[in-house]
């Protein structure tokens, strides 16, 4: 089959690799019906070492069950499914309290010997904790469908888990920080617990514009201390309740404990490029709280389901390119240079 | 009246200083009946820079009410009050979200031109706001009841407020790093709240045993990464789901961040002495959380009072040492030699 590596900074390739098989009775095989390129998959994209063998990769799918080993009772073949961005057990303790993704026999894509999304199929361990079915056809023609389902995977898990580490309820004002596809995931998100006021920072408008659409109250184009001052502003002068930080590097995350409230949270969900955080003697005088992490995206798949299925959410519009496997370099350029906000692909 | 000065490190005196007065129509004055010497007291005992006027001193204090303003309603004289380390308004919307901390009409005792505990009364402002009214006579000689009573300031609320923001329940292991007045509350705190696994990092033999008859089911004695393995190893290698940080040390808030189970939180309640804390891509990946700060003691009064009343708990134990007013510099240089675990003041 055909799959996607990465071989250094820049340099994706799609090429032939052995098809998927059963290896492990928990085993099931997948064809992949829809995946994606992901932000966290351009920090590799970035800044990766060159080497001779490249690396699978792609962390979001959506598939047609094609093979089951021995032990898996939860899934047959033609069933539709999809996948969190970390394989797991789904019954050790650290599931069983929700946290996917310290799962000791799980892991992620296109590491430890596991197939990447990208590519054509996949071989899922322990199938029947991983895998979630979806009550669609495998023959389903409905793109928007298909898309927003693939959000279940991660950016909509991931913005979804970045709200409720930060607290987000009825009660709660909010700011998110990044106007990516986990940003204006985490717009949605924040809204479907109930904020009713949701400041997003971010300066691309047709992404800001999708943020609206998802439950932004205002956008804040600004950044650093400019754009901090702005939501202080919005905000009576005192910040807000929650702070949701989808970007990663440290100027995010030093505007997030700016705007933040006394008492307040923020949770980081995107992956943090730097290695410490200004918590001094201000922060703790002001009782502010820092959170998130990996999104164990398998927790909250059930939780999320329903409002997709009945179209109460749409978080595929984050999607705003499609492209073929054979063109997925395409769609990492396009990514890294921002002209697309989030590429689909179909194999 | 005499009350207690620093004029720079290591420079406590006890002076002649004018009686306090109502001043504002929400103000009181309260005879002290006892107050202390706290832990984070020791930071400028131990670096404040020599001044020629020095600066009142101590926040920790339980009194008579000996005179109240014009517009005070909830208070009369001859009311014993504890206050807590701050005061505050308690009706605006900080504090009413529990956090009279960052209330906007509070301030710190000994700052802002307003009285340190430690002298023989107190200006109170925004008395109806701060004061918590005790059933207890104002000629009570029972000295272990006001003894715990007067936890109720600082160190109790302050180990409550630790064990609260780390979400500790019966469903929680709990590590507590140090074994100070605070950290030894905040066993309390965390048995109080239902946690059966608790262990308590410490090496004072004298006060971990308080801390066992406090509720800690385990000591480690160790410090650094030989207590963290041994942490770990109690814990089945995972650690444990809440870790109380009550130093403020940059070594301890280590400590907190290599015993904390995966999807855990580190709260910290020690005046940080450092400015950043390691949130490094291995937090993210384990969703470990930062929070506490300082405690919004009188958010919790009402909460704690009663099992102080009723003998349930007796957080009065961590004070192991009394001295008299004039005495005061006594009890800093024993609290700072660490020959005095907390010190009582009956002026």
């Amino acid at each position: 089959m055909r799959a996607t590596l990465i071989y250094g900074a820049g340099d994706v390739r799609v090429e032939d690799v052995p098809d998927p098989t059963i290896r492990a009775a928990t085993d099931a095989v997948v064809r992949v019906l829809r995946s994606c390129v992901c932000g966290s998959d351009l920090w590799p994209y970035g800044s990766r070492t060159a080497t001779e063998h490249g690396d699978r990769i792609g962390h979001e799918f959506l598939g047609v069950v094609t093979d089951v080993g021995a032990d898996v009772v939860g899934l047959a073949r033609g069933d539709v499914v999809v996948a969190p961005f970390a394989f797991a057990d789904n019954t050790c303790e650290f599931c069983r309290e929700g946290l996917h993704t310290s799962c000791p026999d799980g892991g992620f894509w296109g590491s430890q010997d596991t197939d990447g999304g990208q590519g054509e199929a996949v071989r899922v361990p322990l199938a029947d904790g991983t895998l979630v079915k979806l009550p669609i056809e495998a023959d389903s023609t409905d793109s928007a469908l298909l898309a927003s389902l693939l959000t279940l995977s991660d950016v909509y898990a991931t913005g979804h888990h970045c709200a409720v580490t930060a607290g987000v309820s009825g009660r709660t004002t909010v700011t998110v920080i990044g106007d990516g596809a986990v940003g204006l995931c985490a717009v949605l998100a924040a809204r479907r617990l109930g904020a009713e006021r949701i400041i997003l920072m971010g300066r691309h408008t047709a992404r800001t514009d999708i943020g609206r659409r998802f439950g932004a109250t205002d956008v804040v184009a600004e950044r650093g201390a400019e754009g901090a001052a702005l939501v202080r502003e919005l905000t009576g002068g005192a910040g807000t309740h929650a702070v949701l930080e989808c970007v990663g590097l440290e100027p995010a995350l030093r505007t997030a404990l700016a705007v933040v409230r006394a008492g307040g949270t923020v949770s980081r969900v995107g992956v943090p490029q730097y290695d410490s955080a200004r918590m001094d003697r201000g922060t703790f005088l002001r009782n502010i709280t820092l959170t998130g992490g990996v999104a164990p995206a398998r927790a909250y798949i059930e939780e999320l389901l329903p409002g997709i299925l009945d179209g109460s959410v749409e978080p595929g519009l984050v999607f705003d390119r499609a492209v073929s496997l054979d063109d997925v370099p395409t769609g990492y350029r396009e990514m890294a240079d921002r002209t697309a906000l989030k590429v689909i692909i179909t194999p």
